[in-house]
């Protein structure tokens, strides 16, 4: 699933192995602006993602530290993901997005 | 191939609907650090890239008005590509990868 581009030697590479499959910048920027979400708020949100992509997306933003769960009820069992302090180190990714979005397309 | 986000409203969305498809943000790199390229520049760069796939990229950049080409030999025909001022302007995006990846993988 995570296709690495194999050039450890550059940044932005290394960077686009992290962040750089579909939807996983999209997840990011529903976290900075909306803080923690469940797994259906990302649904509602992304219209489009099927559930396995986003829950393989999910897992592997945890595993690579950018985002954590947290159970906020157990009955019934639910679970909110928030940015990391990692994650949130994405703020000028995203920003420079943003703003090239802006003025550009 | 150029699958888009749908989300016109969010200026972050519309980014990657240019440049958000594999490959496309490494092949800005290349005309970032090395100047102007030819497509077998891009292959030797890029191991793993399928020539089809480095053509539709190259293709849909030059749609979205970040590339350019200029024939630079007549016999045998040989053509570069060249980033255009539009193109250059993601500079903070790279820059902003470069340094997250310097940093944090």
């Amino acid at each position: 699933m995570a296709r690495s581009y194999r050039q450890k030697s550059c940044p932005v590479a290394r960077s686009l192995d992290i962040i750089g499959e579909r939807w996983t910048i999209l997840l990011l920027r529903d976290l900075f602006l909306q803080g923690p979400r469940r797994f259906q708020d990302f649904q509602e949100s992304l219209a489009g993602v099927a559930p396995n992509t986003l829950s393989a997306r999910l897992k592997a933003m945890e595993e690579h530290g950018l985002i954590a769960r947290r159970v906020y009820s157990e009955h019934p069992p639910r679970l909110e993901y928030h940015l990391t302090e990692k994650g949130k180190s994405l703020g000028p990714v995203l920003k420079a997005l943003r703003e090239w979005g802006r003025h550009h397309s």
